[in-house]
């Protein structure tokens, strides 16, 4: 298997709803076909698709639960950013569970969950370079 | 906010265990640290860390759900490397969600859980192209 992740789908109770809260965050659609929103990224493409076709399509039984241990991180350049995304989300209904604060790793973070409790992690981190496209760069012989 | 995903974590209950597995897939750590391993995927990096850190961290109330809507797609090129990637991903002990079967786009494809509930789809959709990375290029004038 190769080390890629072609896409991640958020699934969505109310589509029109969740469309319109990363479009509110400045992210455009490139392809809308079926109530199903591509968002290319860096590299990887952000979908939002129905909560309840994603299950059936991938053979879940969804007890419609809201956290399952999984977070998207948007990284910056600065510690501003962090905030000015975090309040941009919450005036478009986001709910934010950790204001933006210091982190254990000497960066600064925030986080919160989009309109179907997906979550983000805002975060300025000083240790990773950070490409043109919203790339982290990791460090070198760390591995 | 820019249009970009840096970081995908996915938490996990059993460390060295959710590490062996995706090196059991074929994938190599760039930097493994404090008990989090960093894989560099196509632009986005794939990140295990601890799902009770990770929940304290971004100030979420865990309830231990296993499925709460989000899911991991990984495009391969043909319908062999489909049924390839799950037969691998069986033997290192995922539960495989959807055999491989055709969808209802005209693709391919087969899900799984990894060891601690996530979501991966492995498809060979012919609708869009495949980069050598693994990222996916979307077909032109849809949005």
């Amino acid at each position: 298997m190769r080390q890629s992740l072609s896409l991640i789908t958020l699934g969505v109770g109310d589509y029109a709803r969740a469309k319109a809260f990363y479009e509110g965050l400045g992210w455009t659609v490139a392809m809308d076909l079926e109530e199903t929103a591509f968002f290319p990224a860096n590299g990887v493409v952000v979908t939002l698709w129905s909560r309840e076709k994603l299950a059936a399509d991938l053979g879940i039984a969804d007890s419609g639960a809201s956290w399952s241990g999984a977070a998207l991180a948007h990284n910056v350049a600065s510690r501003e950013e962090v905030d000015q995304i975090v309040v941009q989300a919450q005036v478009l209904g986001a709910e934010v569970t950790r204001e933006p604060s210091e982190t254990f790793y000497g960066g600064y973070a925030a986080a919160f969950r989009d309109l179907d409790g997906h979550v983000w992690e805002i975060a300025c981190n000083p240790g990773f370079g950070l490409s043109g496209d919203g790339s982290v760069i990791l460090p070198e012989g760390t591995g």
